[in-house]
């Protein structure tokens, strides 16, 4: 089981994220592309801390929204997210290769990431974008109880997928995340490690109302927006090591 | 001798340029990278119009200044300079290949041009980044008296470069394109076409002053950005096609 | 019956729209405040051409969409809504007071509009928004069948309302303008001028389905954008002012 | 003697700056406009704290260059700067009486600040703009040893200057700041306090050289970026405050 976390999203002169604390612990850097954050000398930082730390890169694409930070959906044509995901997925693949490393999957940022699971339509243009990239790149979304429908909308287009799963937030029994604003939403320290445990060792979690969840999960998305967070992720990353 | 113009500089709901009309007549299109013009879906239609007339892309970078077109020269450091082509150049290289074709050449554009043939340091960072950049390309960058010294520091770093004359601008004695605030700093047709027959058949010019000025250019830069720009280019085509 | 229409919409090197040539025939000229269009040289200038033919100013404020062009709906906070506007409103009022002019009105652009007039919480925030600006300032909207209901909630906040009914557009029962995707949805110049004469003379106008529906309007919405759109709103203008 | 800083330099989800912890101590909060920092809600909360305890506030507008942090000088025309500072002057000014407050100057940020103090020509377009406000606005700037021919300038157009001096900054012979990669440029604390009681006493400060500089000020430049920041700016209020 891998380590996710969103990075390189500071921008010009506004710093976010603790990302050489995080850095050492996850296996997987989603880095954003400019577009919710990550100007192109964050971009260089960020690849390099990477190398670094032997950590796999990801582009971390947004709407192009940079006051919202990616996390207001915005109705994009097909056509506008298959040219807005190329621009940006293409601009962190050359400066990757640029550092030396090779660029391996792609992750929507924010409210992208969301109406990729929300929508066909969205989810499609983001797929068909990807897979018309020059080279074959992963799309990483959300384990949900409809992987198998999205492998196969992947499959026709010869695209493979990473399915992640969340840490360190409770689902409910159709598998969808618990909105942040109800009570529980988010796990404690310790529901958290039983969360990856079960995970890691079951493929499986526990839903807000007691069931027992099927859930295929190839990653793990933590997160470094503060100590606490890169406390998690320490435990996590121990914990998972355990289980090899 | 080639001939390179500007395209792609529309950008959302606004257009400029009458690509469509100059694309067939040109050897090689600078493509606005997104900071100055250029949207992700206009990169899109200006790489598939290249491909249907068979021309050469290059990238088209500019200083972050949508507002003022990239006309404004701005204070970047060698660093900022260095990251921001980077990223530039390889959303267009990826766009271009992802379209089946082939980035050759970056030609910087605008204030960033023009501080690039004035200060040493500008130019350095700009062919740092490209000598960089994970695969070859060269610098398009105007042809002077100061080749030779342009082309050992490129050598330096490994980097080729492509040589453009102006078909339409007047030269001083110092290769210097005369001020557009001057009278006679823009040739009329005939101008024109006289000075583009004596480039390609002697490699020279005739200076402001009557003077003859040895100059050895790759291409010609010309611009479409309205009818009487498209015009003489068909004209310039003619004549140097004539010439092989 | 005043005429009103979309002006200032240029931005930096780019143009949008025959201002100079739409300006003399319409009483209320709606100016971009740049999150969409109409950069601060282009307010000005837009600002200075309005006051030679002595038109009416009002803000056109948008979602902060520049690639867009503000015609992508956004899911902003209703306090982003209020502050964005603000934002807008207060650049454009302080500008048309330092050209010796006085900002009237405010009328939002693009998918803001339409968000407006499809939902009451986006409705409610652009009017918190006008209402908490430090002066009056009216708010122009699409003239429905809802009029009452909206004058009412206008009034709540102490807002007074201008309501604009489209010269070109068919009308359904329901008084929703036709999709632009259907046939008719787009008046001939004929029909458009017997709409504008039935507004006028009989506050009323005619659905597709061949009903009369009553529509109140203060002001008709016309366009600047071609020479075709130009000579439309001659027309209009010489069929509106017949009636005095 | 007064104490301004620079404030509401956030900008979305970026932060920036002790806003909170600064300004109960502070004179005269300088307000980001937009082009370098500071959202329309930043805006909001910034007018909303300096409200609270009583803070006066001017507008900070800088060049438009959000990635570079408005510190990169840009090559902007005389028009472009005039209208550029009244857009965002106006922004902030409608604003801050939508909050119940008034705006009482305007301070450039950044590259545009340098540039002020460095060239008669951008100065000369600032005091345009400032001067073409529909109300009166003062201009702050540096206080040097030029301050007379600055204020007859300003006097030509009817503006009132507000002069600012560096409270933690060492100043050479001719009343420039040490440029801060030379050893010294920034004092210690003590030196801070040593110079802010010098400036307060006898309008003037002691120079790196050793001279006593006259330096007549109303306002002193303090930094609320940091803790240590925080620190010194309650020790300089404490100062200030017993010489009334």
């Amino acid at each position: 089981m891998y380590l996710n976390c969103d990075l390189g999203e500071s921008y010009g002169s506004w710093t976010m994220g603790l990302d050489a604390e995080v850095m050492p612990h996850i296996d997987q850097a989603n880095v954003a592309c400019g577009f919710h954050g990550g100007d192109p000398l964050t971009i260089q930082r960020t690849l390099a801390l990477a190398a670094v730390h032997g950590v796999s890169v990801g582009a971390h694409p947004a709407y192009p929204d940079l006051v919202g930070f990616g996390r207001r959906s915005m109705q994009l044509s097909a056509d506008e997210i298959i040219a807005c995901l190329q621009y940006q997925v293409a601009a962190l693949d050359g400066m990757a290769a640029s550092a030396g490393m090779t660029l391996h999957y792609v992750k929507p940022h924010g409210a992208l990431y969301n109406d990729m699971m929300a929508s066909a339509e969205v989810r499609g243009a983001i797929m068909q974008s990807i897979a018309a990239y020059h080279r074959p790149l992963s799309l990483m979304l959300q384990a949900t109880p409809e992987a198998d429908a999205h492998r196969e909308e992947a499959a026709a287009l010869g695209l493979e997928l990473l399915f992640e799963a969340f840490a360190d937030r409770c689902y409910d029994d159709n598998g969808r995340l618990l909105s942040r604003r109800l009570p529980g939403a988010v796990h404690s320290r310790e529901k958290m490690l039983a969360q990856v445990a079960q995970l890691c060792d079951q493929g499986s979690l526990t839903t807000v109302s007691g069931h027992t969840l099927p859930l295929a999960a190839d990653t793990l998305c933590v997160h470094g927006d503060n100590p606490e967070g890169v406390q998690a992720i320490r435990e996590i990353r121990a914990l998972v090591k355990g289980r090899g």
